[in-house]
């Protein structure tokens, strides 16, 4: 059966939301660390600018995946979680990065194959 | 234990190259109608530009998710379907799929409350 339109454009507008680096990142670095602070989950992702990370923090909260919490001290300290429902993305997700892992090296040896064939 | 950075690298950058809406939303129509022609496959997905379809289905290809097949017919038909590799990445995809379809609403409920929170 087909789905309505309307689903299937909201579901591929979180995908194209949810499919996405960096949000994928943060969900495994949160889902195995816990709570964190900014600081820390930034270190522990490498590779990823503060401000792509603020923004990518920003979208998960809205989304309903995590959830930031500031704590009343001196500097001040600020804490992401995962929500449970950022956490059931996560196993979801799960499959996607076993893939990944799993197929590395087929990857790199379509390509390098793609690459070699005559234009 | 930590995975060796390179591999981590790796894998981040195929998970930004597969884990982008068209590539996993052509997965799933040519995991669920076979080989199909590029004109089928663009009108059963819409809403997808002729140039971006043409650049995922490249990208595709090389990676060694989808093959392409030029028949010898005039006019000359071209069609394209998954590879083993492309299938499985469309069964571990599946669970992001499942995971979006299932939680649009408290996706949808979420973006509502963070948009009417004080700023």
């Amino acid at each position: 059966m087909e789905k309505p339109t309307t689903t299937e454009a909201l579901v591929r507008e979180i995908l194209d939301r949810i499919a996405d680096k960096w949000t994928l990142v943060v969900i495994e670095e949160l889902g195995s660390g816990g709570e964190m602070r900014f600081t820390e989950l930034r270190d522990r992702i490498g590779g990823v600018s503060q401000k792509m990370l603020t923004k990518t923090l920003r979208q998960m909260e809205r989304d309903g995946l995590a959830t930031r919490h500031v704590h009343a001290v001196v500097p001040p300290r600020v804490d992401y979680k995962l929500t449970p429902l950022g956490e059931s993305l996560g196993e979801a997700a799960c499959g996607i990065w076993l893939w990944a892992e799993k197929h590395l090296g087929d990857v790199t040896s379509a390509r390098q194959a793609f690459d070699r064939r005559p234009k």
